[in-house]
This record gives structure tokens, sequence and C-alpha cells, in this order.
């Protein structure tokens, strides 16, 4: 058995997201089930060091997952060649300096989104990338997901057609805390503590519209907050300085539109919290978090307007679900998959610290396009 | 019983929405039922002519419903003192002529949307009327469709809290015409005809968005081709020079956001032709063409991200049918109704030429925003 | 870590609510969960020691539950500084007499409902811990049903506009042990040994509809004994002398009646073995004790009444859950989480002894106005 | 072929109950079918006469269902061998003058509830009609709605066993008129002008409960009006001086308890608008209108109450249809069949003048419980 150990450096999983998603689902999954398999008698093994500042949440964690390895001095952790990859779930702001630094070790990068605050700072991590020569990646979670997964291989096998149109929504009603607790953090709702669903969604819509329906070219963006006040999580009121509804429409090759609305304050009448409804000529899709449902063009019904009476058809009905003919490994899991493959045999790994710079692009594109209440271009970047 | 007696001109209703809509299910049902009650023993009685330039479709016409009067010669019937209103629903670019005529000569004008091709032309008929001091009325149909008007009742009585945003979404399948029919006329699949979804759509959005959710005070948009050849009456392909789909967003009076999808090139997958999902802080509601659900505040859930598993959540399940406790006419008999109301008691009637202006205006504007690539001012009228 | 150590003298709890709810379900899971968090390392552990009169039967229990501390020496325990709180589930006709005494040795007081068997006592105990400066608690578990707390949400944000009454109906088929065993203890059907579904129950009524829907001003009561004969636990027949169904009417502030059944005699076609409907201006909802349903004023159906036909309402469709927004503690342990609080940091507690009086209070003028055949005045207490 | 003809003078008519009910559905229909049939070759053919003020209304109402009788002139006919039975359906106040003349004058007489408006003034009718040795019935259509005719039946077939309880809910939600026409008629809402659900509903409850369950012996009552304006027929708002809602407790012969709530202020969360839970020792049935469901000894489920966790027990499944054996006329027009085979070949008919005095009786008993705030005997009378 060859065992190829990948040791990583885990900076920030005390988390929620970090802890569950990256730590636990992902790299305890992939140790659990004995690593990642190559091939018969070869698999990777992450081996994982978690850093951080909180010695006591650290050994907690360590403790909880028989986890041998902790740290609070990242810098000793750069500087040892037992660890090859480092990882960042920091806070925004925090990230560049840290890969930045990561980079100047000759580290493999991989980190969660965004990137980095401003377009340059995240381009500025590629081209630094790029120079040292280390691989790179950026976490893109929603790729993986079973639903994005189905549209993907509707595009693939060509059940679309020619696509025409998307129609994204996102959201749900958060609660404003008077009356029951907001279940989200307030942060978000504070411009002054990086919040808005701008930064915290488009960097998502980008490498998803990028990935599936064509390269965003442009954006018209219009952000709104409309729900004005929330109580915090020390039971305070505060002001909401931040966005918290964007509806935006993208243009993208192919003349594809791509029309988004990202919301917390919109009650759900739709199949799953986030939706893409993809048009083809041939076909439509709509595509929730794991299902996807389908109509062809052949059961393409004909509908008349007829509002005399109620219409005969059932929109719902026309629609046919799209199998589970395999099954979905956890979206992160399944990116870490990819990614310590590509470390270990090279194979092509397209989600690195470019399209990251690219999710940051286009969070800052709609929110100029917001402010100054016209199309922003998407320029090509790199 | 006192009779009031309205003498109607009606030009254009050989057209299949002119008769169906304004003459059989209008015109003829108010004068199957007896006429509008006006209270006991007094009512109105509409009386009318039908004019256009085929003759053998008139008289096929007033023959197959038994009605005693058509003419070609609408000048000779403008000069009648019998007939009291004039109806108008030519094709768009032959109604301001018609109707200035109608105007000049004292008569009482109702007539189709878009009441003109221009902003300017709309307006300088309702001013004509204004000076001719006739009364005036433009159809606005779906103002009284039973979905739109159960929207109202709901806003009336403070279900939705304040208004936040609206998502329309109005649109289906338009066949191309290759390889089954086109199921609507060729002419709005060319700009050189008039064709076009905003000029169709937008005027009717206009009077439901000012009428229900707060005057429109600005628009930006986005119209496109998606489908670029289409088969026509005559069996013949042609380019396809009218946008078939425009994706817009009003900026509305209280900070309401409407954004709104038109499209013949989307397939359907949720209640209606053409719904509008409207969130308040208290509730929400999804509206089609007769049928509405809510879900209030109180039965709001509290959805967790968790793509792992299936969510828990049925989001079609938390909405509830709001009942149909009255019975809906015809929603162009109903405003006839109130027309004719208008024409023989005073009660008001606040929906005439400046409101048809509106809707040429928001159709201009939208254009616009869609060329320039910004958003554009809707400016108050009159 | 700062942990609160509160001592508990858990009088009674070897009954079989006692033991579920007292002991395993609060004391022992909120020590299993580590206490009542206070904030960031601050906790209150109760410690509890039973006390009752069966050796045998406290040994086996604490055996049971590994818990340290028993004794028959209830004078002994009063007597001990390391125990602030005196608890008592014994049986009524008992409980005053030690509540006195723990009272007088300066004990906290938590005690089970009825706290007395006749109001002057009931209120005797309230005047005692005032003037002795002890707080106190009365168990009023059913305030903390999920169903009763979305009531309570219902109420706090609005929902029923005005309330104008509200029906309760509570009771189940308790058979008669002739032909399968009676599921509820025979002293319950006999007067003589304090038995009776008004002392059970009117309690419970009186919490809930003076913290719910409004001050208790008068009742008017109907006590019946429905079925005449039993059989007990020991399997021989015996004349039921105690009511087994009250019908009663309350009226309360703001002009809200409260129309209550309680039986043991009923079948059960509702959602719950108890439930309230509230019907209010705005909106109504029937409460079970985990589930709630609404309907709200913009989705009230409005019925014809044409028995020639069966009613084309569903009159159960036209009702909503209630979302499960939050996860539901235990009510008892619920209750006694809000206590542990109260005596450690004092935060208010406002469901004391003159509330368990009022609960008293009600079931003697219930059984009052049967006997005498009127309304009979709910005088403010205090 | 023998053809008994009885000729029947129908007063008051005109109105919408006695149109639809009395004249369309009961004796039209029974003339459609050919009369009530006695046996082979011998049928009952009833022949109406219409009375009134009205001249335009009657002959409206016997040309529309070609009639060949009417007149305004109520002495002419009374004096007229040809009708031999004298119907009244004129507003209450009207009623008992012209039953009165119709006694004199040797008419079988028939009338609508209620019969008087004091009971002292409804007893004299009956005495009266004793003392002029005429056949009387009152209307009591509710005894022959198919659920009431199943209840019959359950409790003719012995299926309660002893009977215990009567739980009946009544009502429905009535709109104020403000944002939805009111569904009743104002004058129900207004004291003044004999409005009121008591005088409305409890004549039926009368000979309901004494038709099925037992002789009412004593009445508790509690009126109140929940909504205090409405908007009229004119669209004026008014104030209610009218109770909108009662809730009752009867005592009745063997002990049986009936628990009656009837509300236009309640919304509906039950089988029908009005229903009547019926619980005895063996069996239990809940009849709406139409339907009736039961639930035997042998199927009565042993609920545990535990609301840690939802009730396993589904509380509506358990119950079971009475299934439709036989069909159901109408029941207005199923008393009249009765009342003219005890008018031809005198078969009993125990619905006569002095069960009508009894529902006014109980009407007036309730109501001076409510004012009085005690139990009212109801006497016997006669």
């Amino acid at each position: 058995m060859t065992i190829h150990r990948v040791g990583i450096i885990m900076n920030g999983v005390t988390g929620r997201m970090g802890t569950n998603q990256h730590l636990i689902r992902s790299i305890l999954a992939i140790r659990d089930q004995g690593g990642v398999p190559l091939g018969p008698g070869e698999t990777i093994l992450p081996d994982p060091i978690l850093v951080g500042r909180n010695e006591a949440k650290l050994r907690a964690l360590t403790e909880a997952h028989d986890l041998p390895h902790y740290t609070t001095d990242l810098d000793a952790c750069l500087s040892d060649p037992a660890y090859e990859v480092y990882f960042d779930a920091l806070r925004t702001d925090l990230r560049p300096a840290n890969v930045r630094k990561a980079i100047a070790a000759g580290k493999v990068i991989y980190c969660e989104k965004p990137t980095a605050t401003t377009t340059s700072e995240a381009l500025d991590l590629y081209h630094r990338a790029l120079t040292a020569g280390v691989k790179h990646g950026v976490v893109q979670d929603k790729l993986w997901l079973p639903g994005m997964q189905k549209l993907k291989y509707l595009i693939d096998t060509g059940f679309f057609g020619r696509l025409l149109s998307v129609r994204g929504e996102f959201g749900y009603w958060v609660f404003d805390g008077f009356d029951q607790p907001c279940q989200r953090p307030s942060w978000n709702y504070r411009a002054e503590d990086g919040g808005g669903i701008i930064v915290d969604m488009f960097p998502h819509w980008r490498y998803l519209v990028d990935g599936l329906f064509g390269h965003v070219e442009a954006v018209s963006c219009w952000a709104t907050t409309h729900v004005e006040r929330r109580v915090d999580e020390q039971g305070r009121a505060y002001a909401c300085t931040a966005e918290d509804a964007a509806y935006a429409t993208l243009r993208c090759a192919g003349n594809v539109v791509c029309q988004i609305n990202s919301s917390w304050a919109v009650r759900v009448r739709r199949d799953d919290l986030a939706i893409f409804q993809v048009d083809g000529t041939r076909g439509s899709a709509v595509a929730g978090l794991r299902d996807c449902v389908v109509q062809a063009y052949a059961t393409t019904p004909r509908p008349l307007w007829n509002p005399d009476i109620p219409n005969p058809i059932d929109f719902y009905a026309g629609w046919q679900h799209v199998p589970d003919n395999r099954s979905y490994d956890n979206a992160f899991k399944a990116q870490w998959t990819r990614f310590l493959r590509h470390i270990v045999t090279g194979e092509p790994f397209p989600w690195g610290l470019l399209e990251g710079a690219k999710g940051v692009q286009l969070a800052e594109r709609a929110a100029e396009s917001s402010r100054e209440g016209r199309w922003v271009d998407v320029e090509p970047l790199a």
C-alpha cells in the first residue's frame, strides 16, 4: 500500500463552517474512509494540524476528534516542511496577509471565498501564487451540490439545446430578532463589519454562472435594505447598514441572461432555498440544492391565456425529477478530494485563485452597478 | 323602470380580443343580464354599433349575436348624437387619430392599451380629452382579475404590514413554428410591425404596480431576443427583430422594489402564466390570474441551510389559498361596468387617458433603459 | 467556571409525576446538560436530596439514578443550610403544613398545584412567604407546552387582533374498569379522597386563561358525574362520588369569554387531548399540547348555509400549522430552569404562591357555582 | 286514482326562505313528483295560493313557477273553503295575529318558527288551536337533516348505550361588512329589529334536544356581542345591539348535559357549520348537517397524556362514517310530507304549536338566564 501523506495547516476551522464542513465532513471524513483512493494499493491521506489563536478551543476540538496536532504558532507551521498545504478559513479581512505568507513559504494554497476584500488584492494573491509556482485552490462548494451536478450533467449531455436564460432565486425569511431570534449573525447586516448579501453570495454566483452557463460579461444590480432594524445576539436593537437584498441581471457569453435575486427578506414558495431555472431551446430545468426537475421540448405544454377559467394545466405536474443515479458526497469533501488528487497526481483543478478573484470582482462590480445606477462591465481578469 | 341607454361606437371589435372580451363577454353579457343595475327600478343598458372596414365581417358578427347595428362609416357615427361613447380596439398605430376625432366630436372615450405609440402622443390624447371636457377610460383589465383583486384585498386589509418587494414572472413557451405552430401572431416578434414584449406587457405592469404596490419612480430593463427565427402564419420563416424577453427592475414609492421578468421563451414552473410574489413585513402572497396563496408572519418557517440532507420543510405546503369569498365577473366586463356607472352616475373612475399615457411611458422608458444600459427615471406625468 | 450550586429538598417525588417530570426530566436532565447556563463560564447546578416516608422506594430511586442523597427526616433537611429550596409534590392535603414549615425554616418554596385545598389556606401560604421574604414558585407546567407557547407567540405578535372568545375542550374516555382497567387512579373519582375534575384541572385553566387571554372575573360551571360506578386498582367496584365532567364558562377582562369543557367521559374528535380554540377579529387559532393551527382574516372562508348539498368547503383544510421555529424543552424543566435563574439571578418569576392561590380559588368558585346554580365572581386576591 | 287535493294558503313566501324552501323545494317539488303517495292509486296533491301585500312580487313569483293563484286579500282566502291549510312564513311579530285569524276561520295551521315573540303568546296559539279542534304543525326542519336523522337512527338502535352529554357548536365567521359584505341581514344584529342569535337559533336547539336527547329542564346561558359595529346593506356602519354569540348549557331529562355554543364570530375548525357531539356509555357520534361519524365502545382508544411527544393517536382517524343507506329529501319537504299525511290520514304528527311554544320558551329562558346570571328552569308547558 502506497500512502501519500499530505500535511495540511488548517487555519480558522474553530468557526462553525470550518469545523463542520472542512474539518469534520471533509478532512476527517476522508481519513475515516481510509483516504482518497488513487488506484489499487495507493491512497492519499490528509494529515491536518489545527492553527488558531484560542488554545482552549483548539484543544477542545482536537480532543473531541482525536486529532494529534494543534498550535497557535502559524509561523512555525509555515516553516515546517511536514505541512505542504495551507488552508485558510479566517475572516475575509485577515485572509490575504496570511495567504501571502503561506505563498512566500512555498505552501500549496487552499482557501475559503471571498479570497480578499478587493479584486486587486485577490488578483495579487493569484499572481503571487503563479510567480511562486505553488498550486492553489479556492472553495467553490456549491458546484458540487447534487442539484448543481445534475444541472451540469444536463448541460454536458446537451439537454438544453442552446442556453437562453437563467433565473436564480436565493433566500428566505430571516427573522429580525424582535419576536424570535434572528437565525443569522448580526454582522451580516452591518456594512461596517463586512456584512451584506452581495459580498456573501455573489462570489458563489460567479463560479456557478461561469462554470455552468457562460462567462459573466456585465452586471446590473440593485441592492437595498428591506429590514432596517434587527436585534443582535445580545438582545440589542441595531440599525441595518448593509443591504439584505440584491436584484441582479448578468449578461454572459453566448447571449445568456442570468437574472438572480438574492434576499434575506423573502418567503419561500419554490422548490428550495436556492433554485436556478435554466431555459434552453430544447428543454428547461429547475435545480435546487439537491433536486432537479426538467421539462423537455417534447413535453412542453402549450398554454392558453384565459383568465375566465382556472388554467387547466397543472404547471408543476409537467416536470420530472432527474433521478439520483449516483450518490453525492458532501460538496466540500468532493472539492477537497479533487484538490488532494490535484496536489498528488497533478490532474487539472481549474478552481484556483484566479477564479477566486473573479468572485470578488463580481461582488465589487455589482455593488458599483447599484451605486451608479448602470450596467457595469465585468472585464476579463489576468 | 328607468333605463339609461348608452350608445357605444365599437371600433375594431372584429379581432379576437375585441370580439370575445369587449363585445361578447362584456357588452353583450351586460345586455343579457338586463343591464348594469343602479338601484331598484333603474338600470344602464349599453347599445352598441359595430364599426369597421370589412363589411362582411361586421355583418357576420352582428348576425351571429343578433345585433341590429353596424357600419363602415365611422364619421357618420361620430356625428350621430345617439352614440355617446367611442370605444377603440384598433391596432395601436391607428388609435390616436381616431381617438382625436372622437374627442373632437365630443364623445366619451374608452380605448384599449397602449393608447398610443409614444408617451407624448398618449399624453396629448389626455390633454385633448381634458380640454374637451369628455369623460375617458382606458382598458386595464388585469386589475379586475380575481388574483389581482385578492392581492388588493390583502393590501387594503393590512395583511402585508409594510410592503418590501414584488417578484413578477410572466410568460410561457411560445413555439417557434418549425415543429408546431406558433401560438401568437407573428407581428409580435417583428419590431417593424409594432411587436415586442415590452410594448405589449409594460402598460399592464404600470397600472398593476401603480395601483397595487406603489408609483413607479425608475426602471432598469434588459431586453433581448432569445429565439431568433420563427415561422409565420403563412409558413414562412422570418427573423425576429423584436425582443421576446425583458428583465426589469422597478423602484417604486415607499422603497418597494418590483423585479419583473417577461418572456415568451420560458417554461412554466410556477402557479400560473403570470404571478406576483409580494413580500411584506407581516406576510407574503403569491397571486396568479385567479388564485392567490398567502403565508402570514405567524406561519413563516425558519429554514436551516443544510445541503447535506433534503430540506425537511415543504416550501409549498406552508401557503394557504385565499378563499373565493365572492364571485368574480370577467375582468373586461367588470371594468366596463364601472365605466358605464361613471358615465351615468359620475362615480369616480380613476383609470383614464392619463393612466393610459403612464403605461406607454413605462414601456418607452424600459426600452430606453435597455438601449442605454442604465436606470431611467419614470418622471411624473401631467 | 463559576458553578452556582442550588440544594433542593425534593419531597414526594416517588410518585409517577414527581419521579418522571420533576426528578428525571427536570432536575436530572438539567444536571446531565451541565446545569442551567448563565453566560460564558457560569452555570447553575441543582443538587437534590430526596425526602419521603418510604425508605425502600427512596433508596431504589436514588440508586437507579446515581443520586447521592436521600432521607426520611424532613425536619433535619429543613434545618440543613446546604439545601436552599424546598420542593413539594405531596398529596394536596399534606402540602400546606409542610410548606409552612419550610417557610418557617427560611427555605425558597417551589411546589405542585393545587397549593392547598382551600383558597384561604393557599392565600395564607402566600402571605407567610411574603412575610418571611422567601422566594416562591408554583408549578404551572402547561404554560410551557409548545402549543401554549405558540398561542402566546401569536398573541404577542398581534395575530388575533382583538381577542373575542376561547373554546377549551379537555378530556378523553377514561374506561370504568369493568372491561378494561381504568387508566387513572380511583381516588380521582371519589370526593372523599380529594378527587374530582374541578380541583384537578381548574388550577391549570386559571393560569392559562390569566396568562394568555385575560384575568378571570367570574365563572359559571355545571359539574356532574356521568359514570357512576368504576372499578378500582384492586378490582373492586365503587361508587363515583366526585364529578367527572365540568362545563364552565368564564368571563374575563376585556370582555373575553372562555367556554371550557373538562370531561373524563368524552371521546376525542379534535386535534388533541386538550385544545383551545381562540377567536379574534383578525384571526383564529386552535392549539393542542404541541401543535397549533391558524386561520387568518385574509383566509377566512365565507360559508353558505345550504344543507341540501355537502358543504363545498373543507373546514379543516383552511388552517395552517404554526411551524416549529424553535425547539421546546420539557414543560416542567422549562419552568424549573426559569425558577433556578430566578433564585440565583433574581430575574422576574411571576408564577408564585399568589398565582397558586388563584388556581385554588377558581376551582373553589367553580364548585360553588355548580352547587348554587349561578355565576360566581372570582374576586381579586391579595 | 284517488287524489286528495289540499288547498294551502301560503302567506309570506316571497322572502328568500319562504320561496326557496317552502314553495319551490317543498310544495312545488311535491307537485312535480305527482304528490305525496299514500298507496296504490292514492295521492295527496297540495294546491297553493300565494298571499302577500306586494302584488308585483306575487305575480312575478306565480308566473315564474306557473302557479295559477295569488291574492293580496288574506281575509277572502281564509273564508274560502277551497283552502284547508293556512301556512305562515311572515316576520315573527306579524305571525300570531294572522294565525289567530286562521284558527278562528277553522283552518289547519302550519307555520314557521318562532311561532311568537313571547312564550305566553305562543302558548295561547296552541290553546286556541286545541279549543278550535284544528290540526297544527310548526316547522322544525333541522330534525329532517340527514345528519340529525342519522343521530336519531343511532339513538333508536341503541348505539350510544346511556346518553351522557352533548356538545353543540353552531356558527361561522360573519364578516362585519367593512372589508367584504356581511353575509347575513343587518337586522340580525339589532335588538330593536328582533335580531340576536338566541331568538334565531334556540327554537331549533329546543326541538332538536327535546326530540333527540331528552326534554330540557333548565338552562344557563351567557350572551354577548363580540363584534360591536357592522356595515348594513346600504353601506352604513351601525352599532350592533343584539348578541352575536350565546354560550349555553342545558340540563335535560336523564341527567344528560347539552353544552351548546352559538356564534357568528367564530371560525370553523370542525366537520360542519353546526355539529353535535353525542357521548354515551357505549359509543359517541359527531353529526353535522349531512354527515355523521361514530366511535363505538369497542374502538375507543386509550390515550396517554404525554406532551413530551406528539400524540401517537390520530384523533380523527378513529371515527367512521355512518353510510348513506337511504336518500334524504330536502328537510322542509320531508316535514311537509309528514304534515300532509297527518292532515289526510290522521297519522301522528307530534311537532305542533305546543312544540313551537317550547322553542319560544327556551329562547326566552336563555335570555333571562344571561340577564340574571343564574340557571333558569324551563318549566313544563301545557
